[in-house]
């Protein structure tokens, strides 16, 4: 199972590409788009979209995860991310691939175990379970992979709630 | 000059268009475009998308006026609408239409000439304004003509002042 983690922004939008085998996750690869700051933001929303329309046909995702919602943002922000967030969904849902949303708490939950987990403990979670050299840089990449794991541990859990009740 | 305002939200996209010669202002259509409310977000904002990039095929318009902000809602609902303002933001930008937009402030001034009006009176200065019947329904649609109109007061402004300035 291929999944995308996505962390939408109009500025910086970070992915992170995993593939999962059972209880294997390896890094197929990540990084971000970037959007310059003095465009409009009609433009920069058409590059972000153009841009993960490019992603999902290179690395034909079978899920995409990406967060939820955040709630410690202002009005104003909210509105900017969910226009990024907005035109990426759109090219996920013309990719056809299946879309996955999971609270910060869950990814926090998912990749450290804790819930008061702060940025730089995900992270550095992050870097340990993709057997990364550093943590990835911008945060956004390294937000995308921890939603990726947050994915990944998901269907694993599912899987095995399948498998024992099969058992049964 | 065609004028298509839009009031972007994923249950109901309000839009209106207006073709403005000089201080006439003529209606030649309005309505909504509307997502049922039980169907995955995505899916919405693809129906949003292709319904807008119809839209724009259909009125040609030079320009799209949309709402800036709302600084009165909360950070979901600002999420929720800015994802559908991403993809009408996106299809219009496909369209090759300029993109202007107003303040909430920007639109009353425009529209009643009082900063401190209300929705209805709003409402009935867009029903005189344009020579309509009734007030059109919803809402969404109404607030669409809204900013439709303060984008041609405005560009009336603003060939006010270029040809007082040209007089000088």
């Amino acid at each position: 199972m291929r999944i995308l983690g996505i962390d939408p922004g109009i500025a910086i939008v970070g992915y992170g590409v995993i593939d999962q085998r059972g209880n294997q996750l390896k890094v197929v690869d990540y990084g971000s788009i970037q959007t310059p700051a003095k465009t409009a933001t009609a433009t920069r929303l058409k590059q972000i979209y153009d841009a993960s329309t490019e992603l999902f046909r290179r690395f034909q995702p079978d899920v995409v995860a990406i967060e939820k919602l955040f709630f410690n943002r202002n009005v104003t922000t909210a509105f900017t991310v969910g226009q990024a967030r907005g035109v990426v969904m759109l090219a996920s849902e013309e990719a056809g691939a299946v879309i996955t949303e999971y609270t910060p708490l869950q990814v926090k939950m998912a990749v450290v175990g804790y819930g008061q987990a702060q940025k730089k403990q995900i992270q550095e979670m992050v870097r340990m379970i993709l057997s990364l050299p550093d943590i990835p840089k911008p945060d956004d990449v390294a937000d995308a992979l921890g939603v990726a794991i947050c994915q990944a541990h998901s269907t694993t859990f599912t899987a095995r709630l399948g498998s024992r009740r099969l058992g049964q």
